[in-house]
Order: structure tokens, then sequence, then C-alpha cells
């Protein structure tokens, strides 16, 4: 089968979806001129094996690629400028697979105003591994440190669909317990992640300390605590799950903690002063699901999350970990 | 061996080497405040086996990964504001490993005034993988597109040293034949490429058009005159070539064409307009070693390379593509 030369894969497959900045993907840097805002910038790399199974849909490895880093943005408070890729394709690749890939991201890059704008294709002897570079602009800046004892803590949707979804893919006897729809739309979760850029705005406005929830609500609460110098009590009724994850918790019991210290959420874990309340309200009146699930409180050792009884529960491995 | 989990890793290893805007790497992005120039921004990525030999020096390693960055940001007439580091670690990876590559890093970060302001730390069950994303600020942005016919066309150092080195580390009979020096000299332009920062603000007064020479200086010039619309003629004789690459090409002549077509040299290649012939000048009194090789003409198809002779050369393989 016939493939394009380095030249070509730029040419043909990026250079048709960059942005302005990008000046067609002809230059090694990509020039931004940004306004007053703050700039913003991010980057996170994913592996297939690791992150992604090899063979997923391309569109949905581009998309979740470049979503990791959106929602990044979204919990900084910040609106997409654009963004750069460095690919490395492993022995194996196809042009199908590059159109399709680079399909899922103009789709993306369309739907979330992010232009491609810059990037570096090269081979890897491995697996195939996707590094983005988000850049975006913040009225505010919106800092993990910034949390105060009496904040409100909200989260901006469902926990732990997309490490449920994860199980399921594995699980083949949890799989045909589910119904299809709670199945589907597990595995929808895992795959592709919704940046929370609707709420960048309103964090800029009034969050305190925020960050997206990539390594579990549980762990990633405690790394939030931590960088603000605070404590947290949760209420774990209060944390909001979809009617898929509800029916795979009832099936399993095990299957709540999973969600609770699980990854890939991509969901914003947020606090916000006690005189913000009406926060919560303007979200909700633009279509933004928020819920509060706890507040901040002075510093007294790691967030304490408590059943209907007031009981303090601990989990057995809180947060996801790469080592 | 104990190792570090993937918390430490940023705690103990990145952020002691982080800069202000960092913001301790506690985050998930780099806040930047740039000031009214403008803001460059490059990723490339390396892949162990493909652009460096896995068992190299880790500090070499980590040095070559950002300076291939920063002589992007060089060519565009940028100075350096900060980089963000993607890391995907293979299995046998050692805490030694990380603290000898973060300190070549942090060294070079010193040296180019280039901190490090974010990153993500991952796995891959293949080989290391490290994608660096490095921003700059440029008074003026020197593009590929902006060479005119009769534009002086310079380097902005000796080329094919970095080539002629892989071959001297690959070939251990040409390697016995060079002189101790030589060798040295030719592997140590492989390992460390040099980028050329102090040129960075005279490509932004003067430069109509520039680069920096990665896929060999034929295959470079021909995408730069290809981006601006114009062809070139280029005298080989005029070429500037290090001592040790004078002694390998007259051990085997075969290896000028690979001088004049391998990768991995990071040195400027530039336009010129003719009323700026005092550019020259003014970086030879900088201690810069620039040297003219040609001119830019009206478009005539690809660039030609005469011979002392006046002779138009071909080569085999005009640049290095990784497929």
């Amino acid at each position: 089968m016939p493939r394009y030369s380095e030249d070509d894969i730029i040419a043909r497959v990026f250079a048709p979806i960059a942005g302005a900045a990008a000046l067609g993907l002809k230059d090694d840097a990509a020039l931004l001129a940004p306004e007053s805002a703050q700039l913003v910038v991010t980057t996170d790399m994913v592996v297939a094996g690791v992150h992604f199974f090899a063979d997923d849909d391309p569109s949905l490895v581009a998309k979740k690629a470049l979503r990791v880093n959106l929602s990044d943005l979204a919990a900084k408070g910040a609106e997409p400028i654009g963004f750069l890729l460095a690919l490395a394709l492993p022995p194996d690749w196809t042009n199908a697979w590059l159109h399709a890939f680079a399909a899922g991201l103009a789709e993306d890059a369309r739907a979330y105003g992010a232009p491609l704008i810059g990037g570096d294709t090269g081979a890897t002897p491995g697996p195939l591994t996707i590094s983005i570079t988000a850049l975006g602009r913040a009225r505010r800046f919106v800092p993990r440190t910034g949390a105060k004892p009496g904040d409100a803590i909200f989260v901006s949707g469902p926990i732990g669909d997309a490490a449920l979804g994860l199980v399921v893919r594995r699980d083949a006897a949890l799989a045909r317990r589910l119904s299809d729809v709670a199945r589907d739309y597990l595995i929808g979760r895992y795959l592709l992640p919704q940046p929370r850029l609707d709420l960048a705005p309103w964090l800029a406005a009034n969050a305190s300390a925020a960050m997206d929830i990539s390594d579990g609500l549980a762990g990633d609460l405690a790394k939030l605590c931590r960088a603000s110098g605070v404590s947290a009590v949760v209420d774990l009724p209060l944390i909001p799950f979809s009617d898929a994850a509800h029916e795979a918790i009832a099936i399993d019991p095990a299957l709540f903690e999973t969600a609770i210290t699980g990854g890939d959420d991509y969901e914003i874990l947020a606090c916000v002063p006690p005189d913000s309340t009406n926060f919560i309200e303007t979200a909700h009146a633009a279509g933004a699901r928020v819920t509060t699930i706890g507040k901040a409180i002075a510093y007294d050792g790691s967030p304490a999350f408590r059943d209907r009884y007031g009981q303090v529960v601990s989990f057995q491995r809180p947060s996801y970990r790469h080592f």
C-alpha cells in the first residue's frame, strides 16, 4: 500500500486542517499575537496501550488527545487559542488511519474554536504517541492554590463514568449484565471526554481554585487541597452519578470505589468562596450541570469522604498513577 | 531498586528545576504574561532509537531535545520564554537516569534563559519519548516565506558535522581512520546541537526568510525556496566545513554528499536582502560565524548546487526523511 512521505503528511493531512497562526504549516513555529488577556499553555501526552487502545477509532483517539488538553484550559478559566501536535507514528501506520485521525482533530478544532497551529511528525519503533500542547487566554487564571476554608467544592458533571467505561471494556461478564444503553454510555464517556469549556468564564469570574479530574476525584481533590493548604469534607451521597454508573454499581458495589478513585473523568473540580453561591445558579441558568459535593476546611490532613451516616470512608487506592 | 511515584517525579525531579511561570508544577498549565512582542511557539518530539541512542548520556539527550526547539526559536528571530516537557518513560527507567536528564535540562535552561514552565510525565511500553514545546518572543517573526530574488543566502556555521558524527558512530572503520580530535568533535556535534540564539536579534532585524537546518542543507534550502516561491544558486565551494569534516571527506569523498544532505545540523539557513549586506559584518563583529553560500533567484525549479567549475551537481537523497 503506498504511503505518504513526511512532507506529504504535513501538506496533505495536517496543513488542510491547520489554523491561520500555523502559517500553512510551512514553518517551524507558530506565530501568535495574543491580546491583553492572560495566556495559558498546557501539554498532555497520550500513548497507545496506556491511555487508549491501539485499535480504537482514530478519530476518537485524536479527539481524546485534544480534549484532555482543552479540559485543562477549561479548568484554568481559559478559552482555547489553538494547539500544537507532536505525533510519533508506529511502524504499521496507514494513510487511512492518518486521515481519520486528522478528521477527528479537525471536527473538534472547529467545535471548540481551537485550531492546530503547529507540530512535528516523526516515527517511533514503539506505540503511537501523541503529545498536544494547547494555548488559551483567560480573563483570570484560576490556580490550584487558591482554596480557602469555607469554600464550597463542586464538580461539573457525573463522576466515575469513564473509569467504569474502562472496566466495562475489559470485563465482558459485567458488560453482558449491563443494559445496552448503560454499556454504550459508559464506554463512550471513556472514549470521549467532554471538556467543560462552557464553564471557563464562570470559573475565571468566581472560582478560588480549580483543576480537571484526570486521576480520580479522591486523588485529585487531595492534590488541590495540598496545593491550597486546606483540607476538605465531601459527602459521598452528594457526588453525582449517571444512571449508567448507578446501574453498574448496583451490579457490583465495589465499583463505587472505582468511580470515586478511577481516572479519566475530565470533569472540573472547583472551589467557590461562600459569598459566590449565585455561581451555581448562574451556571445552571446557562445549562451547565454543577453539583456541590462538600466544602474546604482548615488544614486537618487528607480530605475526608463521609457516608450517609457521617462516617469517614477510606479508599484502597485513592488515585490513578502511571508508576 | 526503589523508584519514585508519579507525584514524586514531579515534586522531586522537575519542580526544583522549573521556572516561575510553572507555578511550582503544582498546576495543570503554565501561566504566561507576555509583553507586547510577538509570541512564538514550536514543538519537536524525539524518540530513542530514532533521534538518539537509548544509552546516550541522559543529560545530553535532555539538552538535545531542548536545543532542537531553541534552534527553531532562534531561526524565527525569537528569544526563549520557556518550555513545556512531555515525557513518556520506558519500562526500564531509573531515578538516576531521571536526575541526570533533569540536570542536563536545568543546565541548558539556565544557559539559554529558557525555564521549564509545565509538562506531563507518563509511561510507555515503547522507547523513551520526549516532546518539548518552546515559547519565545520576537521583535519580528522571521518567516520561511519572505525570500526574494537577489537575496543573499547564508548559513550560521559549519555544515554536515552532525550527519558525519552519526556516520562515525556507526562505522568503526571510519572512526579508527579519523584523528581523535576530529572523531570527538563530529560525535559531539551530533550529540549536542548549538542553537544560534545569539543570531536571533540580527535575524529579526535583517532576514527576509529563515529556518534551522534539521533535515540537511540541500533539502531544507529546497523547502525554504518552495515556501518563498523562489529558486536558489549555491556555490558548493562556499559552504563552510569544519576541519574535522574536511578530514572525514578526505578519507571518503562520498561523505561530501552526506554532509550536504544529512540531518541534525541545527545551524541557521537565512536569506538577507541585498541592501542588508552589513548584516554579515555586524554578525561577525559580534563573534557569530555566518557565511554567504549563494543567492536566491527568480523561480526556476529546485535550488542548484554548483561545483567549482560552475557545473550543477545533483544529490542521490537530498533530505533526511522519517518515512
